[in-house]
């Protein structure tokens, strides 16, 4: 009998994503698994039978290594929820039914929080029908957010672009002899990570950002106007950071305030971001020069400048998901964790998914300021290393080269 | 006598203009000028004396390989434009007082329009008060909308940047199963050329943008709204880039139709990007996910992501201007001339400053398509040389090196 896995991507795209799906693919074949499928659009692709054979697809080495560096999620994704319980099974009948027709005995799943939450259940399920195959999650997400693990594959990459922007942004702004405040937008609803790294910036001759502002901490206009005039009793342009999602004490968040209610000639609902929100209060409320820089889908999707140990490490990531899965091992998440050892090294291992599973990991306070308006230097030791070292990808025509899903 | 020079940057930084500066130094020293001073923040830094000695600070070759990959205006820019004539001529006595206080012989402007009138008007008066100055200007913007040289420096590492960004969003927005439309703003108030770029984005596996809209062609919400539907006949996920200043038939702004008299609940102007406009017009006319993105001074800043051809040419303009000067040229600008050879080749020489001064070259009709919605073949055979080759910059603890000015 055959013994064949699959694997699918699931939650938001990153640039590393794809790294840990060459890693599950490179060590599947490395240990023998016969046939490597992939789910298109993350479980969904199960329910609608979009399902492509890896083996066909990735023929090269170089076919993986152009995987490594390209952006997004090659198998696609979805936000697919399964069912809550099993109390009515079908879907889950449909998928093992799937998994059957095609010796299934392994099943990767590269995702967030919720993406850990189908492992589980796919897991759970398969005890209850006794149906034997190994399921183990992957983490990823740029957002940091995921409980257990050090970190997530990914963050390395954003927190790297992140933090090379807001130095671009700083030699940009510095050029004109007049005040100006920049705010720079960063990803991240609950938790800070991302715009903490913006610190990783700092350099012996470049000290943006002056402020930065997390969704840990209330924010507080009040505050803020204090802080950037304060900042620019030394420095004429002012670069302040700050995540899409923070929200004052009353719970509001900043991003709202813009949008409420109001519409613009044509009455469509006027929306606007965090930075765009701070740009028209400090222009207003200063009187100097503002503006507002949103890194959007960017800072996610930046192929072209990669942090060398997150790839290096996400595609570790995938290839340790398979010798979980050889070990017998189900129902788990893959973590990274940070040695003891001068030098950073991280070390593989796994966790029942249900440490994993729906559980948010924000900032945690001793890697914020006093102030409240800074990270401090062990946030700074803990990111640091995640950001270290340059992977390119091949460039044809001037551009990057993607692997693209036909 | 000693025969020195002095060099300045105006106008919006470009990730190339230092380059052109570290041309220029480099050629200057090669040339035998004795000190090579900097003004810094451009034609207000002789007014001001805030004024640098080049030779102190380019002290080895390494400094200058990192000067041409630092993104901005290593000397600072300004916006200063000098009085129409010399009814008065305070500050034009000011400047070459100064000049003479040096033995200012040869005088270096790098910069867009308004720095080509600085370098026009201060030839002019060297002539009337007859003072020996070689005075040169060299040309930089991203907009790539100065007249009479084949392209401007700064403009392929811009356009490179737009190119690869698009190419990444356009992975980014493919993952998810539904219809999604995603606005890309770049910039260009008059000229479309940066937003034509995103077109060099295409490959075989990557069609996006799947529209595109240049100021130079009035803009109508109805043909816009018309264009989205068709593409989205064929494409779940539809990419559209625009300038920033495109604008309707009547003459007005799309940027300015969110912003006419809308404040926020603090009371504040409600302003917003064509993007956004845009994002918001089409989630409430089409009723599918629309994303506005807005490249910002990211594309102008982007040090990381280069242009070897841009780079290589942005310093060989800055060489060409000492030979220019050593020739005994002056109120001239450097321009580059596209051989007839079957590959790209620049051919640099100097034109009369008047032919380049104030004048605005946009992009011609033959270069867009009939569809008013696209750019054609020919566009594509211009820019695409202009993006061919990377050049990295240094990196230290992760990030890319930049020289700045203390």
């Amino acid at each position: 009998m055959a013994s064949n896995a699959i694997v699918g991507q699931s939650g938001g795209p990153t640039a590393a994503i794809n790294a840990t799906l060459a890693g599950v693919f490179t060590g599947a074949k490395k240990a023998g698994i016969d046939t490597v499928f992939g789910t298109v659009n993350g479980i969904e692709g199960i329910l609608k039978n979009t399902i492509v054979k890896l083996d066909e697809i990735l023929t090269s080495n170089d076919q993986i290594e152009i995987l490594k560096t390209t952006p997004a999620s090659f198998l696609g994704s979805c936000r697919y929820k399964l069912p809550k319980d099993f109390s009515d099974p079908t879907v889950f009948e449909q998928i093992f039914s799937f998994f059957r027709s095609r010796d299934i005995r392994y099943f990767f799943y590269i995702g967030g929080n919720d993406s850990m939450d189908t492992v589980a259940k796919l897991s759970e399920y398969a005890k209850q029908i006794d149906y034997d195959i190994q399921i183990i999650g992957v983490p990823k997400t740029i957002d940091n957010d995921l409980a257990v693990t050090d970190h997530t594959p990914g963050f390395g990459s954003a927190a790297k672009y992140i933090a090379a922007s807001v130095k671009e942004v700083a030699r940009d702004s510095d050029v004109y002899d007049l005040k100006s405040v920049t705010i720079i937008e960063i990803m991240g609803r609950h938790a800070g990570w991302l715009t903490a790294a913006s610190a990783l910036s700092r350099c012996e001759n470049s000290v943006a950002p002056h402020l930065i502002y997390l969704p840990e901490v209330p924010f507080s206009y009040e505050k803020f106007t204090e802080d950037v005039k304060h900042v620019q009793e030394n420095y004429s342009n002012v670069i302040v950071c700050v995540s899409e999602g923070i929200k004052t004490k009353e719970g509001s968040f900043v991003c709202e305030s813009a949008s409420s209610g109001l519409t613009d000639v044509f009455g469509h609902k006027c929306l606007s971001g965090t930075a765009k929100v701070l740009e028209n209060y400090v222009r207003d409320t200063l009187g100097c020069k503002a503006r507002g820089i949103e890194l959007n889908v960017l800072q996610r999707a930046a192929g072209h400048l990669l942090s060398r140990t997150d790839i290096e490490e996400s595609f570790s990531f995938g290839q340790e998901a398979v010798l979980a899965a050889m070990r017998g091992e189900t129902g788990k998440m893959i973590i990274g964790t940070r040695s003891d050892s001068e030098s950073y090294q991280l070390q593989f291992s796994s966790t029942d998914i249900k440490n994993a599973a729906n559980a948010e990991k924000t900032v945690p306070l001793d890697y914020i300021s006093d102030g409240k308006n800074d990270v401090t230097e062990e946030f700074i030791k803990y990111a640091s290393p995640l950001i270290q070292g340059e992977i390119y990808p091949q460039y044809q025509n001037g551009l990057p080269v993607h692997l693209v899903l036909k």
